[in-house]
């Protein structure tokens, strides 16, 4: 099981990113496959930034949906239309989402998400996807959360605690914020210290990888940020001398055999290379 | 408009790639990604060696008709059931897939795919997706012949010759091998300078990185071989001691969030990387 990243890496992709797919199926692939190269390279945090045509609840809702177990989604999402296609999803298969059913596959000290779902005699019980309802000690938000929960036993009785992320080594999805705020205010934000824009207009990777190698390890919060293949990033954010807020405006993928690269290919391909440094 | 790679690459794949999957529709969404991959990075050739279960047939089926020109597609390829899902495939948008369907679009010297499907007055004539068919000049193959044509006249009448590969430097799409040949036998055959073996088990990318760069550009033939999600390349290729056959045996996913990683996500991503070499 592969441990979370000792740096933060934050992606932000536009609100538009799935607007050039006309219907709700392909959006789905689409939005699929971001989720599993997030996954696979270990992203925790995927920010959707304001953009035209909007379709940031949609995103939201499905990049949430594919993060989420598959024992706890029919609890946390009612059907509705957008997850018509959730069919089509690929599992992402991360540690977070066991497969494991039977109590007698739990071990002490494993982490789980689960969902509080019954009170009996003053204790709440978490779905946890075993068999049996695990029983919550310690301090416990209310009914209806999903939250992270460490096993601290499992014979007489299942029991947990909730668990703090930082207890937690284990790469364990990611998180997604709708921001309202526009592209140019997260960036002059101050809390990443390593802002990486993508573009095909930016400066060859090569040329930079030394560079960067050296600043993404003295960095805790890297941000990665996408455009649309539409849009590049200098077309949607309205800032002069765009370069020089970036710490780096880098073209991934050089000399691209194809006229356009898709968003999904943008991030798989650009999270890889990172992923060497 | 890219160019061609100075050094040829070529991936081999195994004949059960899409085999996880259990529908037609799903195998010819990922074989669409594999060719979008491919189209990418500039990849000229790819091989589909044996492996069970052998789905050869339709990669290649496959595989060939997206890299076929949309303008083509009708003439070269009948109706068949393996392709009831072809319009989920996704376009090339290679140069050699060009969109211009107008004569006055077209320029001198410009290269076109086309096939050659008219006889007249004992001139050969091709289809090259403009609203007037070609005049061939010089030495041509027979009708029905899928031919690369240079456009040396316009006016008064369109003209072309055949074109030789090497007079084109654009990245003109890949070739499709399926071989009948046993990987062992084509890791042997001395045509290869350079042969990476890709997998899990590999050596991480970036201890090797520096050695590969070096090797990279002093190579003129290329190859990468990707295993399956089921099996990797050392159950695959039946030789004691892989690693001293292959030139290097790479992870280029170290640390990968997610318990497996498809096919097609393993060939974009490591091609994103060696495209940084």
């Amino acid at each position: 099981m592969s441990k979370r990243r000792e740096n933060k890496v934050t992606i932000a992709i536009p609100s538009s990113t799935v607007s050039e797919f006309s219907n709700l199926r392909e959006k789905t692939e689409v939005v699929g496959r971001i989720a599993r190269a997030a996954a696979i390279f270990r992203v925790e945090d995927i920010i959707i930034y304001p953009d035209e045509p909007d379709e940031s609840n949609l995103l939201k809702l499905l990049l949430g949906y594919i993060e989420t177990p598959q024992y706890l989604r029919k609890q946390l999402y009612d059907v509705k239309p957008e997850l018509q296609y959730a069919g089509v999803l690929p599992p992402l298969k991360t540690p977070h989402h066991p497969t494991e059913s039977q109590l007698n596959q739990l071990k002490i000290g494993e982490f789980r998400e689960g969902i509080i779902n019954k009170e009996s005699e003053g204790n709440l019980y978490a779905d946890i996807g075993i068999n049996i309802p695990l029983k919550l000690m310690g301090r416990v938000p209310s009914k209806g959360s999903r939250v992270t929960i460490q096993v601290t036993k499992t014979s007489p009785s299942l029991e947990g605690v909730l668990s703090k992320k930082s207890d937690n080594k284990i790469y364990w999805g990611y998180t997604i914020q709708a921001s309202k705020k526009r592209i140019e205010e997260i960036l002059y934000s101050k809390y990443y210290d390593l802002i990486i824009g993508t573009s095909r207009l930016g400066d060859p990777y090569h040329q930079k990888s030394e560079e960067l190698r050296n600043k993404w390890y003295s960095s805790k919060n890297i941000l990665i940020i996408f455009g649309s293949p539409m849009r590049g990033i200098s077309e949607i954010i309205k800032i002069p001398n765009l370069k020089n807020v970036l710490d780096f405006y880098i073209n991934t993928i050089a000399e691209q055999g194809c006229v356009t690269v898709r968003t999904d290919e943008a991030i798989l391909s650009t999270l890889a290379i990172f992923n060497t440094l």
